[in-house]
């Protein structure tokens, strides 16, 4: 199995894009990622998009950018899986050049969301969950995250305004980002007074949805001995492991068993554990999923994810910085975009180009992809050498 | 790059199941392979899919089905390129067992289809195309596949009539197929008088959907030297290819370039020429597509597909037998799945378990999988050794 690295990365500011079609959209993070790569062609595309079939009437998105970047008749593909398409995109890809037929490939997470009313968005990213046994009953999206959440404050003792810490330091950090959807410091006052959502999950708990696309160009590493000052990085662990879809199906819905296997497998490949990562790039489309994320992925006990916000150690100078360019919350959640936004993120962390939130001598970073409510994890360990 | 082999088949019965849900239909084509196979467990689930957030309101369907078939926690993602998507999934699969980091993968191509009204189906069926540029003016997938028949006619000469024999073929093949959704004879005066759908494409000329799923279990071929008195099946060669999403971009819209280029790195793969093919099952989701499959894949010349189904030699017996098992025309058409289903006939044929239509000594076999109008193609040979 071939070592694979990145050569390039790309993504758009994360927006209402009513001017941009889906095509330049993805076509806009595709081409600077093959500029920064120094390149204009790839043996192949991979697209991860979660949406695109049920807000733009669109299927086929492989293909469909293939011809729009000028890949023509170059092998492309469509991966999905949920709000974790980004990740399973890059993972496929990796497969595919480590196993050695084809020696270059484009990843773009794409979604193209804003452009239809509410009501369709919430019911097209109620398709995560299960539709027989959870969507059936009445349930949305947000409402299985805020079941989560109640029942996590219930059974740990935590109060709503323990989960502040990680919103407030993601819109810190977005500060700096200039891709980022949200540019607007909040504090405690501000997240307790925030219009509520579903109960406990208030605005502030949730991350906004947006149009946006990232993309990265990976190759053998081989190929890069040197790369003209810039580190190399390499993608050092790729794991994916899933759960039931049903939340009601999980012998404990407060323990994301997808995220703890999938990182576990990438720890092993990587040949280091969860001390070594010195930025950690985690799936917070609400606040809940942060404190069950770092739980699950070795930074903290069951239960007691939530003390890592308060005791301050999550920014990017703390023992485990996540969220560094604003996480989902405050860089924005373009569903089948994000598990390339936080890789394209990892990137800009162990280059050194996050200024202001930059984590001192990042070597090691680690991006976790989470589809559906903790059902489809995607782990990757990338590191510098 | 380990080579790969596979080692399980399975598939359903394809037709209006109102009475099976989505995860039945696919469940019941993996647990079938996974029998076939003589194996429980695979490390991943790759599932092929293209209508499912459409019509059934279901996305993740790797989670979806991995959770449903009893591989809960392993890897699974789905896989999606229109028509194209069910060979797309075995391709990712084949990737990712010959890369090494995982050992056994089992690929389901699963849709259902048929609990919708037709105008839904039609709609949903008309994301493969171009949304801002087809499908907004008006056009729908059986209009663009008929407005490249009658320039084909107009061009090459043929009257309608001589497309009749790949029909007749097709299902005069699937009366021996008990999976098949037709079972019916017909006759070049039936084709004639059959209802008009598209001028010049009539129902006899078109492919019917249906609900179904066929599936495989592969694993690194090194893994069965013998398999208790069966033939061992190996992949020889996977490629695929791209074009524009819309017809009216391409130089020649007569041409599958895409098909062209599948198919010739395939056979530069296994190391083969198009006369080494002893079974080919091609994407006749409408009778035009078998000419233009047969002349892009090396079989006729530019115009004269139509001439090798005059001449009677595409049966079993002929020179190049396709749609041995009734092809999409008479087997059926459940988009996601078709490309697994005709994945799954190669190995029969190769295993020689095709009775009344079995190709007598075939050592070769070529499974051809098409996306949209000719956008994404995949083409698969496997052989016995």
């Amino acid at each position: 199995m071939k070592k694979v690295a990145i050569l390039g990365i790309g993504q758009t500011v994360i927006g209402e894009h009513w001017d941009k079609s889906l095509r330049e959209i993805g076509g806009e993070a595709g081409f600077t990622a093959l500029r920064d790569a120094g390149m204009d062609k790839v043996d192949a595309l991979f697209v991860g998009n979660m949406l695109s079939p049920l807000i733009d009437s669109q299927n086929q998105l492989g293909t469909f950018l293939s011809d729009w970047i000028g890949l023509r008749h170059q092998e492309a593909i469509k991966v999905e899986a949920a709000c974790g398409s980004g990740a399973a995109a890059f993972r496929a890809a990796i497969m595919a050049v480590s196993a050695g037929q084809i020696d270059s490939a484009l990843v773009i997470g794409v979604e193209k969301m804003t452009d239809k009313s509410g009501h369709d968005v919430t019911a097209a990213l109620a398709t995560a969950a299960d539709a027989d046994y959870e969507v059936e009953q009445g349930v949305s999206f947000v409402g299985l995250n805020a079941l989560i959440m109640q029942r996590y404050m219930h059974e740990y003792g935590w109060k709503h305004a323990d989960f502040a810490p990680f919103s407030i330091n993601a819109h810190s950090n977005a500060m700096h980002n200039p891709f980022a959807r949200l540019h607007e410091k909040i504090n405690v006052d501000k997240f307790e007074k925030s219009a509520m959502v579903a109960s406990p999950v208030n605005l502030l708990d949730a991350s906004p949805i947006g149009d946006g696309a990232a993309a990265a160009v990976i190759v053998p590493a081989e190929r890069i001995t040197s790369m003209s000052g810039r580190p190399r990085v390499i993608i050092a662990g790729s794991a994916s492991a899933t759960d039931t879809i049903a939340v009601h199906s999980r012998k404990d819905p407060l323990f994301l068993a997808a995220a703890y296997e999938s990182a576990k497998r990438c720890y092993e490949l990587a040949g280091i554990r969860a001390e070594d990562i010195d930025v950690f790039e985690l799936h917070d489309a609400f606040s809940i999923m942060t404190a069950l994320s770092l739980e699950a992925s070795g930074f903290a006990q069951r239960g007691q994810g939530v003390q890592l916000g308060l005791e301050n150690q999550i920014s990017h100078k703390g023992r485990i910085p996540i969220c560094t360019r604003g996480g989902l919350k405050a860089r924005g959640h373009p569903v089948g975009a994000t598990g390339m936004y936080q890789i394209v993120e990892i990137v800009q962390q162990l280059r050194g180009e996050c200024n202001e939130t930059q984590v001192d001598g990042a070597k090691i970073g680690m991006a976790q992809n989470i589809g559906g409510s903790g059902a489809t994890v995607l782990t990757h360990i990338l590191k510098t050498e």
